[in-house]
C-alpha cells in the first residue's frame, strides 16, 4: 500500500489543522484570515517564534509526530523561561512534494498530543509547497502580568545561578544519531535520542519564577553561550562550578568514559532547560516552587561583577571551554 | 569587488534588524528571547501569518528590498481587510548560503521604508541557514475594538459587494515577468510588474470599515476564488457584474487586445485589494470613508441567497470562469 498524496490546501486545513483550533473561539475554526486574542486583565502577551528546517534542526527520518512536538516545545520553552503561561500558536508549514497525507496526519497528531499536555491551541498559520526541504515556523503566544516578563537583563552580582533538569542530554543524543557516541549502551542511547527528539519545556515552573528570577532564558544554543548572553545583556559575569552542572545518568557515564565529552555537554545545544538567576535569599523559595512544579532545579554557580563566563573544575581552576555553542552562521 | 559574506547570526541581528525594533519598548531591541505587547484598552489583537518562498512567491532576481516590502505588505493587507490597525510583526528568515550581506542590507532597508509608511515595528523573529531556497515568514499583529474584527462570515443576501483599487494588475505583471503578455508597451509592462512586486495594502481604509463592512477579506488567491470563500463561510451566493470590475488602464488595454485575459484578471492572485460586503443603505458611508482614506472603491455586484459565485457579462449572461484561482497544492 502506498501513502496517499496530500490533499488540497483547504482540505488539508479542514482535515488536519482545524480540529487543533477547537476550543479557542478567536481562531474561528481556521475559517478566517486572522485570529483574535487578548491577554487576561492586567496581563500582556509574550510572543516568540522559531523556524525549524529538515536537515538542520531535525533529521529527515525523525518521526513526524516528534518533529511537531519538538517544534512546539522549543517555543513553549521560550515562553516558560520568560515566565509566561502558554496561550496559543501559529504554524507556517512549507511542505516538499514528497510529503504524504500520512506524514501530515502524524505531524498533526503530535501537535494535538502536546496541545493537551500544555493547554495551548493552534489559532492560525499557513501551508505552502516548497521545492526545498520541509521548513516550518511556530509563533507562540503566552501571557504574563504587565511588566513582569523575565528578562535576560536583570542578573546582578551575588545572584545565584540555577538551571532546571539536566544538561547535555540532547547534544549527546544527536551524537548517538550521528553514530558518534561509541561505548553507550542501548538504554542510554535510547534515553539520549529521546531527549534530543522531544525536549521537556519547563512550563510547570516558568510562570512561578515571575518575581523570583532576576533574569532567565532557555538553554537552546549551549549552556555557556546562552549564559554569556545573560551576562552580556545584564553587564555582569558568571562563574559556573562544573561539578554542579546536573547530568543525567547516561551523560554522566559518557563523561566518565571520555571526560572531553563535558565540553559537548556545556557547549552543545537543544537542552531547552531554563537557566535563571535569583538573589540568594530567595534560594529556599526557588526550591519550594520547584518542588510544587515537580521540576528539578540545581544551583550551578553565581553571578559576579565583570563580564564573561568562567567554568571552574573541582580544584577551582578555570576550564578552557573549546566549543562555544551552536551558531547558525 | 565581491559582495561580503553575511555576518554572524548575532551581528546580523544587531546590524540589520535591531534598528527596526527601535521605538517599540516591548521589543527590547531584539536583545531578549521574546517580545511583549498588549492591545489598547477595549481592543484585542488580530494575528495573521504568511510564508514566502523564493521561486514560489517571488522570483530569484526580484530586488531584495521589494521582496521584503511585499512580504510585509501581504500581511498588512490581511490586517486591513480584517479592520485592524497594524502594530508589530515578527520575521523568520531562512537564508541560503548564497545570501550576501548586501542582499540582507537591502532587504532590511525595504522593511524600514514600509515600517515608516505603515506605522509598524519589527519586534522579534529568528534567522537561520537553509540548504533550500530563501524562505521567510512574517507574522503581523494589529488591533481592533473587542469583537469587531471583520469576518468572512457576515455577508447577507442584499448586501453590496465592493472592492478597493484595481483587480488583475499583479496577475498580468507576473505574465510580463514570464514573457507571457505579448503586445503590452513598456510603460504598461513597468506598471504591471511594479504592482506584482509591491502591492498596496489598503491600511488607510481597513479600520474605517469596522461597523460598515458585513464581511471582508483580501484578494490574494484570485477574486472569484476568494469571493467563493466569503460565500461559503457566510452561506450565501454572489453575483459579480464583469463590466464593473475595476481595471487599471494597462489591464484594460490587455483585455481589449485579448478578451480571454479577463479570466486571468478575476482568477489570478496577488491583488491584495480588500473585497468586502456592506448593506446597501451604507453605500454612501462606504464612499465617504473611501474618500477620506483616499482609496478607490468600486461596487462590483451583490450578495444573493443561495451559494457560489456567478460572473455576468454585459448581456447579463453567466460567464464560465475557467481558472478558479491560485492553489498551493
Amino acid at each position: 500500500m502506498s501513502d496517499p498524496a496530500p490533499p488540497g490546501e483547504f482540505e488539508l486545513i479542514r482535515r488536519y489543522f482545524a480540529p487543533l483550533a477547537v476550543g479557542f473561539p478567536g481562531a474561528f475554526n481556521l475559517l478566517d484570515d486572522a485570529a483574535v486574542l487578548a491577554p487576561s486583565l492586567g496581563h500582556e502577551l509574550v510572543v516568540t517564534t522559531d523556524a525549524l528546517i529538515e536537515g538542520v534542526h531535525f533529521l529527515p527520518d525523525d518521526p513526524p509526530d516528534l518533529i511537531a512536538r519538538k517544534s512546539l516545545r522549543v517555543n513553549l520553552s521560550d515562553l516558560a523561561a520568560k515566565g509566561a503561561r502558554p496561550r496559543a500558536y501559529l504554524l507556517n508549514l512549507c511542505l516538499p512534494p514528497t510529503a504524504t497525507g500520512a506524514w501530515i496526519g502524524s505531524f498533526a497528531r503530535g501537535l494535538a498530543k502536546d496541545q493537551t499536555a500544555f493547554g495551548i491551541h493552534l489559532i492560525g498559520g499557513d501551508t505552502c509547497k516548497t521545492p526545498g526541504p520541509l521548513t516550518l515556523a511556530i509563533t507562540a503566544m503566552g501571557e504574563v502580568m504587565e511588566g513582569a516578563m523575565i528578562r535576560r537583563s536583570g542578573a546582578r552580582p551575588g545572584d545565584d545561578l540555577w538551571v532546571t533538569g539536566t544538561i547535555g542530554d540532547a547534544a549527546l543524543g544527536l551524537a548517538v544519531r550521528r553514530n558518534a557516541l561509541p561505548g553507550a549502551g542501548p538504554k542510554d542511547r535510547k534515553f539520549l535520542v529521546e531527549r534530543y527528539r522531544c525536549p521537556e519545556p519547563r512550563v510547570a515552573i516558568g510562570h512561578r519564577l515571575v518575581g523570583v528570577a532576576s533574569a532567565g532564558m532557555d538553554v537552546s544554543d549551549g549552556l555557556v553561550q546562552d549564559l554569556g548572553h545573560i551576562c552580556s545583556v545584564s553587564r555582569v559575569g558568571a562563574v559556573v562550578q562544573a561539578a554542579l552542572v546536573p547530568l543525567s545518568a547516561p551523560v554522566r557515564r559518557a563523561v566518565e568514559r571520555d571526560p572531553g565529552r563535558f565540553f559537548d555537554v556545556v557547549g552543545g545545544g537543544d537542552d531547552y532547560e531554563i537557566l535563571f538567576t535569583a538573589p540568594p535569599q530567595l534560594g529556599a523559595t526557588v526550591l519550594d516552587f520547584a518542588a510544587a512544579a515537580d521540576v528539578q532545579v540545581t544551583r550551578i554557580g553565581s553571578i559576579v561583577a565583570g563580564s564573561g563566563v568562567s567554568v571552574l573544575d573541582g580544584a577551582g581552576q578555570e576550564m578552557r571551554i573549546e566549543r562555544a555553542g551552536f551558531r547558525h552562521f
